[in-house]
């Protein structure tokens, strides 16, 4: 589990609410129709945008770059190395009962086994990359949606009260409470965007170049072990997509 | 038809009309010359960037967006697959009389079936996915310029309805209503780009993506065909294309 | 003549004009000394960024993309495919004495006839494209700078009419009157904007992605040709880039 | 020297005073701390985002773009096609003692004459194209960023001056000139942004790709040259480079 | 140290305090509640989007952007081509007792002197170049996210703020200075993004494009140095990297 989020998430929401209860009541802050039109209306946005189950699994995927760890880079190439190894002893049919954790390199070993070409190997590992990243960017472009939408419909909200507010400009005294109450959707649609919404957008974005760097290392050590190259060679190889930080610990 | 698309714009049209009706009339928020500025100007501004029947044509795109259903890729690839093992068992001709729903496959297969060329195959169908990905970007920009331009259309109403109120603002009394009226169309503009165009925007742009995905498919499947490719591994190559969920019930 | 053009910029002014009149004279509208400011303001910004002779052709370029007619890719694809037929009877030297439109595949057909190498014909082609697109890249970004500059100028006048009414704050009944001029200018420049210079950007954009589809058929065609292709194969590649509807005339 | 730069910010000029002159004394928009934080403040923001030579640099380069002339295309090329005729009577070694004048050419052409491998020489000019580019690049993003940074030094000043004007707003005669005031840094970093920073950098952005090309034309000029193409055709391909009214002064 | 950074922060901190200090006193800038939502809200989100280390590794990441001084790229090649002359007088084996300080370089004139086929150097050590800017992009982004999110943190909290203000609207004479309050962390969010994130962004942006070209340099200078290339001609084309400013000083 991500530690960092869950801090972000609570500290943001204990510096926002502490901001708000050093000059008011939180009660002043809570407005049910304005909070429903800006969540509601950008989630019905997004519905209009994408079909169920994709937004559905946004939520999903949200949920794993939070709660999940990706596997370490290390542990991966510590892996590879390994079988390419034995496949250089035994042949690559030595490996044909090897317990594969990860299911990308376990697939790319069973196709070695199977004594498919190498190249047409890379070329269909690099379809499934392709295809993974095509589908982590449609979660991510959820988000960025999201994102982009939450703070429209904040002013949408704001609009109407300010609409409304304005033709009945009879009683002065009604002013300031109709144009505070206008302005909080807004301040939900901003908090929602660029607390929640953003941040999460650009975590998964970062988290698929990460997955998309983890996958070229498995294409990487499938190639050598199909090739039956030098495991040496094929370490010092490797670990170059790691900082040199994390390098010195494999050795 | 896409549920999702409907759900999205009913519930907002839901969520704003409630959230209007909590406070005011529903007249109060009606104002044709302001909706004919917002609403006209925008399509005239759309009218200068685009020939006619490319306007025309985008309405059409948006309607097959939302009621049309996408082809599934996996029935793309179980068709391919039980193609390719006609074509080993009696060679490509063995295609000639097959029946393929989809014009993209259909015309690859007669292509091989004419004994062209495999590589040449492959130009002429990437041609035609690239110049149909053309005809489909110009869809989504109509749209896109669409969602940029109706809140411009949104502003300029207010300030000339700004104008005006300014120019007379002998009568205090009057001055909230005007106000009132002249934001009315900033609110159409809002309204119309994040809840129609904007995302209807995003949704062709996704479908395109798919759409590119389910040529590469077919055309690495021709590809294979045409080769005389193996087709459990042809297969193995084509449902890399799916998410492991979807692969499962491939198996 | 593109009529939509002509349709969308008379609706756009029809549409301000009545939205201003019925709520004013159009006088109040009309500030000499604001659209000065907008309007010289925009192409002085434009000379700092251009070149005189480039500023002036931008204004050619625009009125070719409204009363020009592109030609028609279909009718291209009918002369290539009988160019190619002669060729594959008569050798490529039987093209010698053919009339030929269009400049660009004039010009390939010669170079084809002067017996020059297929490869070095479609190089010296690219770059005569590249060249193309670059210049037309040249107009397409004067336009989208005056679509940014202009809001910016009206912004610039209506800070300066602000200024100096917050200056002689001292009569209130003139506050009204000198705000509306003073907003004048962020209305000319969203006019201008809105209106003009972003969808005829947009227009520019678009026509130069035909123009490069057109250019493609062309270099396409040329190969074929200077390749000896026949004329069947030849005319099923060139009509993938056309979209299925037009491809059914061709038949 | 580009006459058009002057005149935009002459008459850019000439605009603004004037459009103050008709309302009130110049003076009135003269405010000395606001100048310093708007335009001294861009310069501290530029000089945290680059080197200090970088920053020097790039007000010789934006005067460079202003004042020197680019070498014209065709000259450029009138001048490799005379080299490539005399190398094809004399060999490249004849080329030893021609005087040339630009300093890329005759980089080229020296490298020829040496006798290293053509496509050898053109990986060495290709470096030294992309290096050039890169060091413009810094330069247009300096101006970039100052056209970002200077609106936003504006926007802080006038909230400082907003700021101190509320927590004094027990004398309202007071709110309208120090309102004014407070607007006039707004009003600077638009001005120094839209008139200056902006045009410039998209100046100094479209003169690299002009200047590109002019690479390009001499890469293929010196390959041409090296390999001994016949000077015909490659000032056949050359031209290419050159927009058709250009090319027809050439023949 | 970049002498340029320094000045450049204290410089604008200067600017800033001095504005302030001219209009009133520093007292009415500081606001407690309002700096926590601001910096701790961006530091939050900053959190949501990327894992504990990552943002802790950007502030050391801006550290060495400021403090550490780049290696020169005339310094490079000068090694380089020192060592490509020893190379071809005893073979690479003579490189094996050489220190050189470079890491990057080091390890590629390892890999050579170990044997390894000079493709396979420069395919692993693009591997690592890969993943050094990847590694570099993810600080750059933190930086900018973090010059996105100040800024709406401001005005969540100057949201907030004026929801308070309008609530008890009954005191007039608590406006301003309630205004002035809530306006500050605007005020904060403008300064933190423009004169620290912004720019740092932007400086770690320019130092990874350098940093890449002196890894370009690098692999170039490996790859003549494990082919044998003469170092005149190797020492011709790494001064290609160099402005012929700096060039003239290494002849």
């Amino acid at each position: 589990m991500d530690i960092a989020t869950i801090i972000g998430i609570v500290g943001s929401a204990v510096l926002i609410l502490g901001s708000i209860l050093l000059g008011s009541s939180l009660g002043a802050f809570i407005n049910l129709p304005g909070l429903l039109i800006v969540v509601g209306g950008t989630i019905m946005a997004t519905l209009i945008m994408q079909k169920m189950p994709v937004v559905m699994g946004a939520a999903k995927v949200a949920m794993n770059a939070i709660f999940d760890k990706m596997e370490a880079p290390d542990n991966i190439i510590k892996q590879i190395v390994s079988l390419a190894g034995k496949a250089r002893k035994g042949g690559v049919l030595a490996l044909e009962n090897e317990t594969i954790e990860n299911d990308f390199l376990a697939r790319g070993v069973r196709m070695a086994v199977d004594g498919i070409d190498p190249q047409e190997i890379i070329n269909t590992l690099r379809i499934e990359t392709d295809s993974l990243l095509l589908r982590h960017e449609t979660g991510h472009k959820v988000f960025k949606f999201m994102g982009a939408t939450a703070p429209a419909m904040g002013m949408i909200g704001t609009l109407i009260g300010l609409v409304q507010m304005l033709q009945t400009l009879s009683d002065p005294s009604a002013i300031g409470p109709s144009m505070a109450v206008a302005l909080l959707t807004t301040f939900y649609g901003a908090v929602m965007a660029f607390v929640i919404f953003n941040p999460i957008a650009e975590k998964l974005e970062d988290r698929t170049k990460n997955e998309e760097m983890l996958l070229e290392i498995i294409i990487n050590g499938i190639d050598g072990i199909a090739r039956g190259t030098n495991q040496m060679i094929l370490e010092d190889k490797l670990i170059s997509y790691l900082s040199p930080k994390h390098r010195k610990k494999e050795e």
